[in-house]
């Protein structure tokens, strides 16, 4: 894997927010705070370089999420000292899945609990005035494990550069709460979820693939199979294939003709 | 302006949707009747390229819809004989309006609207499997007259190399109904809003600044100004620079060094 120097990359990350900030004309963010890393690393990022004053941060409770996501969204809003509000999510997820999805399984709940977050958090954009911050940390991003249009969508992605393995190494670099940085990475869109469950790989082994298949292009043969087991080498592959049009604009056709 | 061979066009739009849907791996789509032209040119061409029993269709009304455009919505679907269904969006916008943003403007609730819709379509491209067409043409998709993660949310663009005033050309060439074809165009998210009046330009001249300045690549004291108020080729410049945005996905730092 590679080495990064994190007091280096905070600061290049900070710089990145606020050129995006200058090049759009706006001073403040808004962050929806889940009480997970990727969200509490990109709220520290931002005060670091707007400033507590010019960040806006936001719980988006459902009534089935975890109590814990609630309070550790909170003990990073008041380490931070930024503004926080809350804004319960659940009548608007439930009154569409009562009345017209009864039968939905839970990844078409969850998709549309983190739509739903989308939609609040784009609202709260226009009403502060605050481009929305996005918390997409790179695998996730290279293996779509991220709802499109969902918590995907943001202005721009102050940490999409950077694997989760590396994320919770900036989230101590950062000071931010044992919390957040102990516990078990999870969306919280359903009881006992978990990400590498659902991925069926631990964050160490996708990352290290992710790294050596696609920034060294290692061939599979010459190194990648010697250290991981094949069928987790196809996986990733086939995550990252399977989910390259989330990384895309929707493609439009190319005009049949020269007129 | 460029003039096209509509019934070349029309073939190529289907070529175009039956790749996507065979990459993607799917064999449906699902597509939003607005009551609009372009929705009506995208399921029309859908139902061409895919057959009229791969095509879902569903009707998104808001309380303050006006009701031709559910009138509208209903005569495509029929005249196509597509299968169509009904889903009021109020309940789930007005629980978030009514609870948490009470003195939102026009431009926040439309927007909220919107998004939505977008909510509703995604979950039925879940419960069906079927791809969620857009209906974005040139000229929207150009000046970003469109909610980000709204309307402009889909899996791709069958329409989306073609300008407005090519789009009423088109809807002709496929035989649909007067009352889509002669209305004037309006995204009905507020009482009274009509796209020319909202923009401050016809589409006629919109679409023929955009492409002489982005297409023919013509400088404005060459032609353009001799064609044109200096004031309407300043304002599409302007819409067109301002909306980049929308059509990129959200930018992430390079990393600072290599490593």
């Amino acid at each position: 894997m590679r080495k990064l120097n994190y007091k280096n990359e905070i600061e290049h990350c900070c710089r990145f927010i606020q050129n995006q900030l200058k090049q759009a004309g706006f001073e403040k963010v808004v962050i929806g705070l889940s009480g997970g890393i990727d969200s509490a690393v990109t709220a520290a990022l931002c005060v670091k370089a707007l400033g507590a004053e010019n960040v806006k941060s936001v719980m988006l409770p459902y009534k089935s999420s975890h109590p814990n996501s609630f309070n550790h969204a909170l003990e990073v809003a008041e380490m931070l000292n930024i503004v926080h509000e809350t804004i319960d999510i659940s009548p608007m997820v439930d009154s569409y899945l009562a009345n017209y999805a009864v039968d939905a399984d839970d990844l078409r709940r969850g998709n549309r609990i983190a739509r739903e977050r989308m939609c609040v958090l784009f609202d709260l954009s226009a009403k502060y005035q605050a481009l929305v911050a996005g918390t997409g940390n790179l695998s996730e991003l290279m293996v779509g494990y991220c709802t499109q249009y969902g918590d995907s969508a943001c202005a721009f992605e102050p940490i999409g550069h950077i694997y989760k393995t590396e994320i919770f190494e900036m989230a101590k670099a950062l000071n931010l709460p044992d919390c957040v940085i102990d516990k078990n990475p999870t969306a919280d869109l359903w009881d006992g979820q978990t990400d590498e469950e659902e991925l069926g790989i631990t964050y160490k082994n996708l990352d290290s693939i992710l790294y050596n298949l696609y920034e060294m292009e290692l061939s599979e043969t010459e190194t990648l199979s010697k250290r991981f087991n094949q069928s987790e080498i196809d996986k990733v592959k086939r995550l990252v294939r399977n989910s390259e049009f989330k990384r895309n604009m929707p493609p439009a056709p190319m005009l049949s003709i020269e007129v």
